[in-house]
């Protein structure tokens, strides 16, 4: 026990040094961090090939009612977990762009208006 | 097997129908996205209880050498999965972002300045 551990002002995170406490949470964000860069990574693979799909046999590249009901789908994830689902709407939004980024992309290597 | 599915173009993409195949990588676009909401969902929990910690011990709210640790692992973790480390450093900013915002609204619930 350190002073640190003295806990005065009552709080519920009990006797735990606060600094070792820091480093396991960090340890978490850590892994749950490599966990969002994988499955981000995965997401992309996806898109890309749906990127290539939609080239390949003229299909349109955007599909705003696809999107609104993604958006609608992850709000409500969102809310179940706790998530504020405005953030995940933002998110969403952050990773669509991308996509559309690597869309066009692919759109300029085979010559083509995305 | 459709007119669409006779593949003059002599793509790599088969025989598939295309719409089949756009339902099925949207599948895994939405099982993905499914499991980025949930993964975020936790990080904020493990930050809300860092900030709460920080709060309790007076720790400083921002940790510059972790933050640059922190991006340069990420960018390590998407270049060897074939993310753009641009995106992911862009992505590690965007999330960093609401967790201030979440910061600042546990300081000033306390009546702190964040």
């Amino acid at each position: 026990m350190t002073p640190m551990d003295t806990n005065l002002s009552g709080a519920k995170l009990g006797t735990v040094d606060p600094m070792a406490e820091l480093k396991r949470l960090r340890k978490s964000i850590d892994n749950i961090d490599a966990a969002l860069i994988h499955m981000l990574a995965e997401r992309f693979r996806c898109t890309q090939t749906v990127g290539a799909l939609k080239a390949e046999h003229d299909l349109p590249p955007a599909d705003p009612a696809r999107e609104k009901e993604q958006i609608a789908r992850l709000r409500r994830l969102a809310d179940e977990a706790d998530l504020d689902p405005e953030f995940a709407e933002t998110f969403l939004n952050f990773v669509i762009k991308e996509v559309i980024r690597h869309h066009e992309a692919i759109a300029a290597e085979r010559g083509m208006t995305p």
